[in-house]
Formats: structure tokens, C-alpha cells, sequence
């Protein structure tokens, strides 16, 4: 058993990016947009009312304050400044959730925000300081990662998540983009979706097994070839009798 | 018994707006910007915070998305879209309202959109679909207006306020500020605020009786002069035994 | 001769719009959006840069302060406001032009700043005055419009467009898009630029002439469709032996 | 001689900061904001025209795009990219400049842009290239630092700049505000203040002397009790028959 998860709800007015559509298809969790880096009011709406219809898991997939750098930038925000920022598009998301008649369930940083959550503990501690003053939720992002230990910390349930089409260093961490390798082929991420799913393992970029304890798969719909690849991803895990289901 | 109600949390980033401790010891209801025309995550939190200490009703001022022109100008904004921003506004500020102990009890429009919402029913309604949406709110604004008319059709409390230092027309709408004895004097505005609250009634720019049948007084607080005001209507009224009480 | 203009370089951060790279092929002046709608720094200078080395004329589409809403929505900026928010526009793509090695030649409002100052005086006033205020730019507009009038009367050359795949109706204006017949078919088009190019006029909706004094054809590219038709009527145009070339 | 430069036009819409038209007594060179931490078009005019009606330089203050937090925030924007928002800022303000009948004389870094182009060589370049592909403009900072490599290395006039208020250390950098004795009283001030201009140099923290080779004061309006320190510097520098002047 093992959950697929997506950023959606990625357009903001006029701009559209990716296919929310076709993902909603694939994935049993949704991380949707708050309005930070991504995502207009008409657009959170939308995108939980389709979540709920398809009986997806609706995470709040908060950013830095940035839309002109899609939350891809770091921004030097103080810690409590930023826990409030993460609490407003919690909060917001929360509202168009249950207007569809379900709520956010788990919360996973977007960009920038999802690489310091992972490295500094501040910045951890300041996100899981929302979380916790919102209260039901989980948190999903990266295994081992400094987000893992302010979670625990404070007594919110983290959710492991492992990547399908990328390589990994003997440490579990991913191999850099600019790194020759770091991408998997096609054929490669299948298998390497089915090992972390039934071994909870992968060979990392030397050939040497590795732990990747992973409870949800992140996968991508920013092109045509990603949803391809999504879908044969969700194809290959369930033709092995692997259950897809958000966590709990 | 009446309601005193006052715009807080204007503030944005390093800029700040009005005095919201001298204030919070003034009102019973305090409208709080959500960061569509006014208000960052950090005051937005900070006066929610003062709001619950100081047992001061939380209400949403929801406003069109324009802090450059800090609301004050209408937008044609097609009603479906203006309902999801209302709901993104409210939903960001009961995270804060209900982290700090309380919950988000009534919108009021701001500015460009309270006075839309109040003669255009589309936009009344907009407004007023967020609202129930949300659930567990009523609406504070003008009495007679179109806002009101849209509450009341779909279900929604409304509370109606009224203004002690702006002349009133025989029709019991406001003089317009651009006219010649639209505000009155430090006196005058005292009697009138009694007025409303003992009778529901003042005497109209041409001396005549209208009602004005409001439940809470609306006070400003951006300037020195201002909060001398709010403090004085607060003292006129209890000087009359009139109980200053959040509307239910 | 005549020119033909379309809207480049609305894209937003991580968001694309249009196949600027396409356009610029088949138009002789790029309306380039200036940050207020659409178009961030970077997409402005990679524009302009573009457009200089295509010989492509550089005009400052600016737009109401309106990126959730793609600068579609009408804003009700005061006069002076709104001309200060030209300004600003005309003069930060400027910059970039300039770096580029030309400089903004002309000046085309956007959405719903081209509805209001083609019917609004005031606000074509307050366009014009920003024009004026910058020095060394002529206006593209609608014949007729409000923004002719007040160009005129400000002594700012004023250069009128068209539409080729547009109805017009008996007044010269064109047929609402809500309307049966308002988008013409690719054939009804080609025939109808060429109409516009040659003879300055056109069939209306009900077959009878009508005069469109255009020195300029409007086209689009934000689809694939769009850009062949674009492509159509320049070969069509160039088929007649119309030269295309930049109003002056 | 020597000049006296401050932070100028920083309100934001309905928001205020600072007493811009007493500061304009004072200075010699104004530091306009320009709507990225601070300035909305319609200050920004307002500001040039009374900087031009006094005599008064214009520099462009440039910052990160950062409104929420004043550009206090570093950001983590590539340098290409930075350099196209530098100049995007630059060519903006010279728009006002220019319709005021000047135009943007040189540059100053603004906030955490100050900061990390005084530190950073990859944001000082970045910085400096904007200020290079505009053309005619000096850059105005910290002495001894990043930005004033990456201007000498590019061909571009370097001043340097001063503060009267605040300790140095041994290294003729400023000692941080966390720190005993960072800020100067009022006497200490007007002392160190003539010390850079008559001597270009003042005593360190530890009572030793270190050159301080500025031809401009930093002077601050942003309280009360700033503007009259500003005002005793001026009379201070002027009873010593100091010459206040705009550097070239």
C-alpha cells in the first residue's frame, strides 16, 4: 500500500500549468496551492471540488510569499513571520476544502520552502509551529529530513515521501539535477517505484541498496510525458497488487 | 444595549495604520483586515490575538485584492470569483482567530466592496455565498442595503450599523462627505450615537426624525482625534446605562 | 502598407502565454505587457531583446495593476493615480528597450484599460497625460474611441487598428463577442484584413460598407490557431502586394 | 563638502512612512523608493517633483521584490534575473525623474539588497550590470565593499557613503545594532558626522582612529526625533563651513 501524491492547482488568473485533471486521475493525495506561489481563489476552489469528487486527499501545499519566482526562491523570512504565513494559507486552503465538503488533511511545503523545511530546523520548526496551532493535520516531505525531526518533535505525524524518476545517493538523499544520472529513464522509475513501495528500498546511484522509507510517491504534471509517466507509475504499482491509498 | 465596531489590523509589512490597543479597549467588535486590502499574516495573527484578550469580537473585513489602493476601489470582479475571494479572506483569518482561542463570528465588506455589496445585489450576493459557504457567520453593513437583502434571502443574520458623527438624509442613508454638514461635531456626534442606541432613531440633516434601527455603532481609530472620539461614545453610552455588547 | 501588432510577452514568472517566439515572426509592432497584467523583467528584456533583433517595433502595452485578474477586470483608479501608473510602465520597459538598442515607441492599452479609455474620457485623459508626461510616443487604439479624441486633443499622433477576424457593426464598432456572427471564419478573415489594408473599409454584420480607417491589424498568438492565422494574413497581405511595415 | 543622502518616498498607497517634505530641507540627495520594498507610482512622482523643486538629487532606491517585507528579506533571485528587476526599478523612477525635469542620477541599493551587494560579488555584479545597461548613473554604498568592486571593475562612479549615528569597527565597518554601544547619541553623532567630512575619518568603537572615506552622510526620517537629528547634522556640517552638495 502506498500513496501517490502531486502538486495541483498550480495556475494563478489568467496562467494555466499543468493537468490537474488528468493527475486527479492518478493521485490519492492532492498538494494544492495556496495563493503564495501559486493558485488564486477560483483556482483553490476548483481544484478541491475536483479532489473531493475524485476522492483525493487534499494537502496544503504552502510557499514562500513569491509569485513571481514560483515559490522557487528563498526568501530570508524571519520565523515567526513565516509560521504565520504558513498558517494563513492553511488557513484559506481549509476554507475551500470544506466548502467541498472534506478538509486539509497534510501539509507539504512547495520549492524553496520544501528545501529549507528539509535542511533547517528553524524554518521546520516555524511550518510545524502552524501546523500544530491548526491542529488535524500531518506532514508530508522528505525521510530524514530536519521538517521529520520538528515534526516528531512536536507530536505531528510525518509522511515519508520518495521520488520514482530519480536517483539516489548512498545517504537517501536525491543526486542532484546537475548531476550525469540523476534522472532515471522510463523503465528505471517503474521499478524503482515498485521497490520503494514493496521494499521500502531502492538501489542508490552506485548500485548499493538503500533505505527509502517512503509512504507516498511524488509525481509530476507539468507536461505531457509527466502524466504519461504518472500513469504508468499508478499502472505498474497496482499491477503488482499494491494497493493505492492516501495516508491515513 | 449596542455593539461598537471598528476597523483593525490595517497595518501591511513595516507600515502601520491606526492604534489597535487604544481601540481594542474601546469596542466589542473589531473588523480585521485579511490581508486583501490591509493586513499581513503576522498582524492578522497579533490582532486576533489582542481581540481574544481583550474578549473583542472577531469579524472578517473582507475587501477587494488591492492594497494599492487599500480597497477603496471597485473592481469588476465577476461574481464567482469575488465569492472565492471572500472565502479565501475568511477562511486565512479564522486560522488565526481560532488559534488564538476564538473563531471568525461576522464579515464586514471594506471600502470599495462595502459599498458595492451594498446597492449592487450581484455583488451582494457574491459576498453573501462565501459567507454560507463558510458557515457560522452574519453580516455586519448598512441597513436597507442590497447586502442586506441578500442575507436575509439566503438565511443569514444580518446586523445592521449605524454611524454617530455622519449626517443622515431623510431616506437614512449617509450625507455624502463631499456636502455641507455630512460630519458633525464632537457633541453631535455623542447625542447621535445615544440616539441610535436608545431610540433606533436620530434626526435627519434637515432636523426631521428617520430610524436607524442599528445594532452596532461603527468608530475609527486612524487618528488621535479619533480614538478620542471612539472613547468618548464609549462613555456617553455606558453614562446612560446602555451596555456595549457583540451582537449575538 | 500597413502594420500588423499583437500582444507579446504575457507571460508571469513560471507562467507561459503565447508563442512570442512565433509572433515575432509575422508582426512589424509588439504591444509588450510592462509587469501591471502580465510580464515580468526578465520577459520584458528577452522581449524587447526579441523584438530589436526581429526589427520589430516596441509598443507599451500597459494595463491596470491586475495580475490575478490578466488586467481584464475594470479598476476604479483616480485619474491622476492611474496616469502615474502609466508612467511607471512606459518607463520601466523603456529600460529594457533602451538596453535592447531601440526604445518604446507607442503606447496600447490592455483588457479592460483599452475598454475604459476608448469609452471613457477621463480615463483617456489619464492615459494620454502619461503618454504626453514621457514624451516621443504615439498612441494604438480604436478609431473613433475616446482615446482618439483625447490623443488628438493632446496633439499625440493617434494610429488606428483592426480586427480582421471580427464582425463590425453599422456604427464601425465591433460585434460582442456574445453575439451570433461576432468571429469571423478563416476565409471571411484573410478577406476582411485585406479589405481593411486596401480599402480601408469593410462589409458590417448586415453586408453593407462600413469604414475602418486602420494604419494597423490586431493578431493573436496564445494558440496554435492563433499563430496560423496570424501567418494567413500576413501571406495574404503580402500576397496582395501590401507591404507590412511599422506606423511611423 | 560633502553630501547628505536619505530613504526617501517609502509610503505605499494609504500608507505613510516618514516626513519625506521636512527630509528634503535637509538633504542633498534623495534615495526614491520604487514600488518594489516601498513608493507607489503617484508617490514616486510626488517625490521627484519635490526632490526637483528642492534642488534635491534623485537616486533610484532599488530593492528586492518585496513589498510585505519592506526589502528587508534577502532573496534568493538568480543574478540574471536581479539584474532585469534592478533595471526594471531604475527605468521606472526615471520616468517620474524625467517628467519632473531631472533624472535618476545614480543608484543605492535598498534593505537586504544593500546587504548582500555589499557582501555578495555575484549581487553587486548583478547590480552594477542594471546600473551599466541603463547608462549615465553612479552608484552610491558602503565603501570597502562588494558593490564598489563590481562598480570600479565595470567602469562605474563609486561614492561612498557614511553614517554619523553609528560605531565602526577597527575593520571601518559598521558594529552591529545587537551590539553595546553601536548607536552614537546625539553629540557622539554631529561629532562623527564632521569627523567624515573634515577629516574623512572618525574613531573606531575602540577610541582608534579608521579612515571613513565617505562623500556622502546617511541621514534618516523616519521619527521625529530622526528629522532633527538630520536637521543638527546639516547645521553642524554648515556651522563648520562645510559645503552640503550633491556629488557629482
Amino acid at each position: 500500500m502506498i500513496d501517490l501524491n502531486s502538486d495541483l492547482g498550480e495556475g494563478f488568473g489568467a496562467w494555466t500549468m499543468g493537468d490537474d485533471a488528468a493527475l486527479l486521475e492518478v493521485v490519492t493525495s492532492a498538494n494544492i496551492a495556496c495563493g503564495f506561489h501559486a493558485g488564486d481563489p477560483a483556482i483553490m476552489r476548483r481544484t478541491c471540488e475536483l479532489a473531493v469528487a475524485r476522492g483525493v486527499r487534499i494537502g496544503a501545499h504552502i510557499s514562500y510569499r513569491d509569485l513571481a519566482g514560483f515559490g522557487r526562491r528563498a526568501i530570508a523570512v524571519p520565523p515567526r513571520e513565516l509560521a504565520d504565513e504558513c498558517l494563513y494559507q492553511i488557513g484559506a486552503l481549509d476554507a475551500f476544502a470544506r466548502a467541498a465538503g472534506d478538509r486539509v488533511r497534510y501539509v507539504k511545503p512547495h520549492g524553496a520552502l520544501y528545501h529549507s523545511a528539509s535542511s533547517d530546523r528553524a524554518v521546520a520548526d516555524a511550518v510545524v509551529s502552524a501546523i500544530a496551532a491548526h491542529g488535524g493535520l500531518s506532514v508530508l516531505g522528505l525521510p530524514g529530513s530536519q521538517l521529520e525531526a520538528a515534526a516528531t518533535a512536536a507530536g505531528i505525524a510525518f509522511h515519508a515521501e520518495g521520488f520514482a524518476d530519480r536517483a539516489y545517493t548512498p545517504a537517501g538523499s536525491l543526486v542532484s539535477r546537475s548531476e550525469a544520472g540523476s534522472v532515471l529513464d522510463h523503465e528505471s522509475a517503474l521499478a524503482q517505484a515498485i521497490s520503494i513501495a514493496v521494499d521500502g528500498s531502492v538501489r542508490d546511484i552506485a548500485g548499493a541498496p538503500v533505505a527509502v522509507p517512503a509512504r507516498s510517491l511524488c509525481v509530476h504534471g507539468d507536461s505531457p510525458g509527466a502524466v504519461a509517466m504518472a500513469r504508468a507509475i499508478r499502472e505498474a504499482l497496482t499491477g503488482k497488487g499494491i494497493e493505492l491509498r492516501a495516508f491515513a
